[in-house]
């Protein structure tokens, strides 16, 4: 067997209940229980364990895909041992988790936590678009006094791969000076408000135009691009978002072999009583059988 | 009077408030609060008590009937005394309580706890077509060593009344094998994604015809059929569900003078604040007036 | 500095997080935590704070309206001196505020508590007409023995100003009595099957046109009026409601400069884990951009 | 059968799960769900029925007295119908009740709701001394604007029957001036630090003696007497409070047949999952049997 | 490895967090989540995993005994595989893997779920006197129509052992009836009075006076025995109970080398936020090290 | 009025509904909403703003001291701004409030968040001994690959003043290791056993007796030294802890003119309903008339 993820807690885990040997498997899942830089509502911490839970008490098949999620190789590596007050050190964390799983040809499914915890991603995957959908840019330079914030993330993100390896769909909130640099720089994004008027068809339709030319894409999910009814318990609600349906359709037609990852972010459990974390745990689903589909 | 129902506990209910003689009813409603087979959110057990304490808070209008549900016929005969550990035995003091109502010419409607109560209907009720609003076919021929568990519920009323005799709407969790069964077996079902698809109108249609030649419909509606954000407060949410109104307004189309009664399972109060249950208490509001119109 | 207003309770609050001079501002906006005569659900006692500290945490780009929030001159006056268990008392000092308010040029935002404290603003501000954005339609003659209660409102409120002057946008929750009083006095109403049915662009034509000839027109939103999945945390949640999108569109095409004020009222933070607040700051939020482009 | 109380809503309730006919009753018990005046944590309308649920899920057994609750004999009336917003009329309903409990001979229980309402008691009980057990003096003169508030109650018992008709125990919260008119007033009061350094024999013995000379008593129990260890669900939990033991002891060596009635308040059942609904329960569960026992 | 317990689940778990081979560890935990037959609050299921995961965040510290819990070779065994809605069936499974594990020299240690559990052991350890801590009697011949309930648990293993047994402390919940059969039947017992009055040392003298001549001692504990303000998460909470330290060091006295094992059973932890679990938790940690200090 | 605190976030803040001005104030709190090392249990960040909502709805009396709190000068400071996911930068913005605070000869008073945060005030007061009321030591030299966690504070204070320069009262939760370390050490402290079985009398003795030469004193409150059935609400509840009372009466009996300043940290209100918030209220209340008298 080659080498493994560093930096594991050592409490097993068991995504949607099954086991396979790493050896074997094609998706390597992993949890970050860390919230350290959330301002508003914390307890994105608990998220993975709370997705894994729902993940085990739900039905497996996909009627997009027409698989049964049963028959996928994935294998479940449990949480990141993070450190707690050290976002750095943290993130460094991920970055070495994701570079060991990719080196060993699997394709990495990040449970978050905050969706700072990205940047770690992208600085272990090099030469990637990012697809980021989210209700927020979080591309402030600083937050808080705090260059490491959630806020951020996707500021850090665009100074590892160029201002235009981020795509933001689904994006709705911002204030006027973020909004700006948006427009002066160029950034590709369409608002919740788009994507509801354009419908799956065109909507996918831009995504895969704006993702022409890219070799590797990483897809970056904060669930608070859902609307705040199908998905309270997020850190950060925001009215006026997507449907679940809309979201997925829209992954089924642009997931093609060129995706390499993605990730699941800011679920926080305590702020309703569990059906954003079942929604969370079907996406992952659905997701992984789209990407075994093609 | 004639023999009335038996196996009642004796705390008085009024479901909506109003008290009616049992001669003097069209419709008899009690409920079960067992939920003893849960194996994920136990707590339907609370069901009956929270729907009822929802139907006295809400108004009474049916705006698609016309229709004042004051002006009905409804006793309530209070909630079954259950024995919580055995489901048999429960199940058939819901039979023998459906009997009881049905032969005094009333229309029973049954309030969960668990799906697996309506096999008491079932066995009460003979010749009759069910008609399943649920997100799940429930069609295991055991789950987790239990022969009578929720999870087997339809297909234990399938070998009361024959596979052709139960038609699903609205199922969207299964897994290969179930759904191999399925569809060797000849089971008539729409999708949650059918019907948003289809419509009303069109969806009403393929119910219409999928019932015709039946003499006696009885429908069973498990709340998880109901998108997550409209009904959290259930055993097994599910997400992209449909919506309450694409419901009743299917109901309002297809309910005729052949159907005998109905039930709503699966009300886990303790899973939200309130608003599972007062969906419920309103269904059962609407449902009795389309059934009075007719 | 002008006289301001009387009966404030002496806690500093700023909305939105903003500090602006009382005399520099466009908009008084003040709390109401008074809920004394809700019958169902208390608890909107706790709106205005819940609300408050919701706004301090959402981001201020309306893509409404092209502005952002933050170029508002909004002044946050704290909360009203209640007086728990005397709602005719409470009533007057919230007419005294909203008359201070008035006659100081500034445009009242009350945020409550219960909607009977709609009743303040229409004793103060006089020759209006009143939208009502609510679930139902609040028109009885007295309430459990109380003629001041939530659920007459709407009828003190034409006692102020004449049946003609009070428009229902969004009803569904009535009973046969009040209907047919609706009906045999020619109250104009839209329900939320209708709104949902035409969709804004026809809704907001018919708003228009009732509006005509008003001169001074003055907007009170109960949140129920919103689906229950939207907007849990209210006093009197009722299913089948509309989407926050479809007020908020509606409400940017009818502002215009005779829009004197508005209210957001019923939000019972202890019924839902933070949406409904966040969803009524947000919707504060537009509501105040659409009344400064204009 | 005698004329019988006015006022009571229409629902059936049970305490303790017996029916009893009111004939042949020696305690009549009944809620009163109003919290109008509430300033902290409102919720003490929800108080009636939650003790009426505990109270049917707890064993009977009294060991103190060697009786079983269930050979007694109470009738439980149910709710009263308050007014929410009217205290005043509120008051004067439970007083009418109170008035029709005495002349029919059967001992009168309130279970609250606010503590204001013991007012009502007061008023229909003429020549009684009140022994108080309230972490508060709610001496107050008026409270927020307001004679009728829960802060004032015992301020306004003493006008209908004078000072040296209310005796405290366990009382803790206070403020120098309300104090000073305690010691200038010459009211009996011990604090829960006294009741606590004393132990249950000396402390009755002070309230022996302070009772001597009284032809009639009423024993007035705000849970929030207790410490909140143990009662946390009131509407003003505070600390350094006194265990329910010490309280039924004293109570047992205190009662006799010169009680006329007694209430338990203030229980608010959302401020904790169940623990203080039971104790209350099982507190007047206790004191029925003692009250019989002589 | 000698043969090893049936009917686990799947799912790993570590207890304190610890990994220790079954083979070279003196107790094995197994969690036993079933709560088909409680009457009121339902929830014990999900015992056993709170309970763990408290353990994984307390200290280990022994004061008592002067050992660190980290020293003791513990062996978690997951949880049981329960039939819900089979009661029977899970007890034969309890039975099974008690008897595995006692046939393997290890000391078995059940997690609840509920007391009926405990009768599994019993049918499994024959020749035992029981101990249990417990509010309840269970002692009920049959209990809503049911034999095996948690209600007539000790009655149930009184019909395996002999009546003479089983001995009871820190009972207070009972009947009349109840106690005339314990009383005629030569129960031994100390109620939680008793054993508050008494204090420790005397209390424990009693206690292993009553165990003079049983040659194995099993200790059964419902966490119900504690007061509801340190235990408020339990099925069936019941005032003036007895305090933790008491419990601890009353068994400190007590236990020998004849204690062949014990359980902690209904912890429902949905009804407190954390305090039950984690006292539970603590008190394995203290029963493992004084069984192994002696 | 001389240089005041820096870090200040913007939002007033009224502990105990006083307002008096920095510079005639005699004591000066702020909050410090940080929790950002908690590994267990997170919401400290919520403690500061619970407190002062709860302080402003409790008595002012203080029956110890025969002082109302409402006499003394308080001055609140509102909340510091932390660095969320930055405990060293915000352990250093402590500290220079602190100083300052202190160079305007002020009694800071510092509410948390985590105890981490008493760090800052040890940097800032020179020359101290520091009393710790806390169930556990913190003196981990780090936790979970940090040196700045809660878990180590102590070590930190210690590298600070020295060794013998920090008193532990009330602590039981430790491991072996470290329990080896304290006593190598010779470090001073009683167990919370130690406390309940001595008393207030001789555990004051001995606290007085070992701040004996000490020129400066400085008070920690962890609240989680009280007993869970008083504090739930803390972040890492552990049981049989001291009772409330017993704390104040020891510090009553040892405050005198050298305690510089105190903290009361780790109230984490999302893990109770407001019983520890109350009772920190409270204990600040009754601190601060102690430090008043002498």
């Amino acid at each position: 067997m080659p080498h493994i993820p560093f930096y594991l807690d050592d409490r097993p885990a068991y995504f949607g209940g099954f086991k396979r040997d790493y050896a074997e498997s094609d998706f390597a899942l992993f949890g970050v229980p860390f919230d350290g830089t959330s301002s508003y509502r914390p307890g994105s911490r608990f998220g993975p364990d709370a997705i894994r839970e729902a993940s085990a008490n739900i039905e497996t098949w996909s009627w997009r895909t027409g698989t049964d999620f049963e028959e996928l190789r994935l294998h479940d590596l449990g949480n990141l041992a993070v450190v707690h007050g050290d976002a750095g050190e943290t993130i460094r964390r991920v970055g070495d988790t994701v570079e060991d799983i990719v080196s060993t040809r699997k394709i990495p499914i990040m449970v978050g936590g905050e969706h700072l915890m990205t940047l770690g991603a992208a600085k272990a995957i090099k030469g990637c678009t990012f697809v980021s959908f989210d209700a927020h840019f979080d591309l402030r330079d600083e937050y808080l006094s705090n260059r490491l914030s959630h806020a951020c993330v996707m500021r850090r993100v665009m100074e590892e791969e160029g201002k235009d390896r981020v795509i933001f769909c689904g994006v709705r909130a911002t204030f006027g000076e973020e909004l700006r640099w948006v427009k002066e720089n160029g950034i590709k994004f369409m608002t919740s408000r788009d994507l509801l008027r354009e419908g799956t068809k065109s909507s996918s339709s831009w995504l895969r135009e704006a993702l022409k030319g890219s070799e590797k894409v990483y897809i970056t999910i904060d669930m608070d691009v859902i609307d705040p009814s199908y998905a309270p318990g997020v850190g950060n609600p925001e009215p006026e978002g997507i449907h679940p349906s809309l979201l997925l359709d829209m992954l089924q037609e642009v997931i093609d072999e060129r995706v390499v990852g993605f990730d699941i972010v800011e679920v926080a459990p305590k702020y309703d009583m569990g059906i954003t974390a079942l929604l969370a745990s079907k996406m992952i689903f659905e997701i992984c059988t789209m990407m075994k589909r093609k």
